[in-house]
């Protein structure tokens, strides 16, 4: 683990790390977060945040402006760059599949399968390091913007136990029923889309063996809602389900890192509350 | 005047806008945030932001986490860009002279004259623009950081009456005697540095027939604090002025939109006061 950098922030420290991934077999990024409790060597809480297509560990830690909440609820934040990346990792021209576009899962298909191991990197090997590496406890929660917040309510519901509290902003919530969806798990593990079922939020509700209440933020001027983003697939699978869900539409709020910043203080405190429980 | 880019954020609308400058010959840039009463068409005050080296109306509106605050107190907030831009506008290879770099003077000199009138833009035409497009009152206040903060001081200082608060972020407060200032105002104003007095900020404070306070945060850590910056001078030409000055140094903080994020919400507190009066 190399740092690379670090920048006091809100009395805490944005830093960025690289090291060398087991999963994905290349150099990995991420943006960590240290509130204050945790710059004096006080255990604290870890959210994870999954960002949207084509984002780097850049994206989240420049614009979102959660460093202010993360330091009055001494959380440790952390935010992992989206896929593998390099000269020898496979690629596609295309902003939504390939490098930049990893959708969180584990690749089973070439040219994909090599490196695109993103579920294990997220919800294994990361928060492995995180706590091995800074004052970090055991205690998650996951929360991510489009394509990573598809990642966050898949990563929560496929590992029960793992997580504490989840939340997403206008997440991909069926990929396997909307084109960006589509295009990357047909990509990533086969035409067989029977296989998409468990990369699948509003599949995966039906069976979720943990109730976690789910917190969404959505735009009604989403440039995305109709077509890839799809909430009233969400919350028809919850109603079916009995799932917790917390669906906010917001009025006149876009798909941008603005609609973000905008509200991430109040999912900072919903995942402070669920965490301190 | 075309908008070319409008978000909701916080409960007002993040805008960008272009329009062709009668003072720079080119076409500019400026993000505007209208806060909830501007919306509602009520007449606010406006704060003017000036960025730094490099810089374009961006990076305040996407880093700095302003918005919120600006809700909060009811303020309008526009950013310009730091220079005028575009193929037939002299530049330079490096990132400290030419585009990106006007800092906020009116050039004299070849290549530089015919666009390079940023105190113009910034000082004049924009507010008109501004106060006539948008309900802005001409209760005006200005902030910057680096070659910002040294156009936001410069540009209060030579203009008593326009701006009711000014404050900076990690300013150039006296250009002549370092790097950065020398370059540029020898390269704009010429290679006689009697002509650079009216420029700078320390020089400027000896002769000022207003007294705003001046509110300036600089890091302890930053990288630019001994060789560019020299805050030390500014509150020598203050005490030696009676002039009122608040300089506070932050233990720890360094040059990035990181410190400016972590002191914006004070520093817009500070000017909505002032503005208020």
């Amino acid at each position: 683990m190399e740092r690379v950098e670090q920048h006091m922030c809100f009395g805490g420290r944005q830093e960025v790390w690289k090291h060398a991934s087991r999963s994905t077999g290349t150099e990995m990024r991420f943006g960590v977060y240290l509130p204050p409790a945790a710059l004096r060597g006080e255990k604290r809480p870890v959210l994870y945040w999954l960002s949207g297509l084509t984002c780097t560990e850049q994206n989240f830690i420049t614009k979102a402006g959660a460093q202010q909440f993360a330091a009055v609820h001494e959380l440790i934040v952390v935010a992992p760059d989206t896929s593998p990346r390099g000269a020898g990792v496979a690629n596609d021209e295309a902003y939504d599949l390939g490098q930049g576009a990893g959708f969180y899962v584990n690749a089973t298909e070439s040219p994909w399968a090599p490196h695109y191991r993103m579920q294990d990197y997220v919800a294994v090997e990361l928060p492995a390091l995180v706590e091995q590496h800074f004052p970090a406890s055991a205690v998650r929660g996951i929360s991510g913007h489009s394509m990573g917040g598809h990642g966050a309510l898949v990563t929560a519901l496929r590992n029960p136990g793992r997580y504490r509290s989840v939340s997403a902003f206008s997440p991909i919530v069926a990929p396997s029923q909307v084109p960006w969806g589509r295009k990357a798990l047909g990509a990533y593990l086969g035409a067989d889309s029977s296989r998409w079922a468990e990369w699948d939020a509003v599949q995966l509700i039906a069976n979720a063996s943990e109730r976690l209440t789910i917190l969404v933020d959505q735009g009604e001027s989403d440039e995305f809602l109709q077509e890839q983003l799809r909430p009233e697939l969400l919350r028809q699978a919850c109603n079916a389900a009995g799932h917790p869900l917390e669906l906010r539409m917001q009025r006149g709020y876009d798909h941008s890192y603005y609609f973000i910043a905008s509200f991430i203080g109040e999912h900072i405190a919903h995942h402070a509350r669920e965490l301190a429980r």
